[in-house]
């Protein structure tokens, strides 16, 4: 098969959309990350979600270094196609914090950030090895 | 109370950052949309979504022609603090187009789009009348 090109996504000015990675069976939202035209390509050919970030500027295969790796359930996308909303099956925990979620402080009225609102799944420093 | 500056949050190189509605309940991810500082905090105060439309350049209350307001019922951020989840109550339904969620279409490992997954639940003429 021919790779697909996506022309009824929207890319940005970077050639990059926002996907928000949300837990198949209990809907919580994951994380959210930047697909490209190719990653978003091998994330429908590998069943497995692959992103591009941004601050390294390189692919990047959601749980390569963890072992935590996503699993496609299925893939939407939005009214105006510039968004793409991934169901998952996750492995471990999504946040490389080493919480389920990568939403796990509040936002307060007064602009700070509560503490953790919920308990850690796993060590940083055991999963990705001290930095 | 002095209108809060974030601080902690990274807003892009326009100064906005992507919220994500999600419907308090039954976790169903309901759009994306972007938020600057300032319709940021409205939304805080006044508990009601406000966005800042990219297209028109403006303010913009979450039903505000349609009579379909979200009540915030949490705020979260991500790991990076570059994206915040906002969980809603929603009245109506969230897409212009008359669709519960924005994402009502999935998309095919060829790059094209599905029929509707979902029914509608208004027409969209009839909401925002004849354009």
């Amino acid at each position: 098969m021919a790779e697909p090109t996506f022309d009824k996504l929207k890319f940005d000015s970077n050639g990059l959309i926002p996907a928000v990675i949300q837990e198949s069976g209990t809907g919580r939202v994951l994380m959210v990350a930047y697909m490209n035209a190719a990653s978003l390509a091998k994330t429908l050919e590998t069943g497995k979600t692959w992103f591009w970030s941004r601050s390294r500027q390189k692919y990047w295969l959601k749980g390569e270094s963890s072992g935590h790796v996503q699993t496609v359930k299925r893939v939407t996308t939005d009214c105006d196609c510039d968004t793409v909303l991934i169901e998952v099956e996750q492995v471990g925990a999504a946040c490389h914090e080493g919480f389920k979620s990568c939403f796990y402080r509040e936002l307060r009225a007064d602009g700070n950030l509560s503490e953790p609102i919920e308990q850690r799944l796993f060590d940083p420093a055991k999963v990705y090895g001290k930095k």
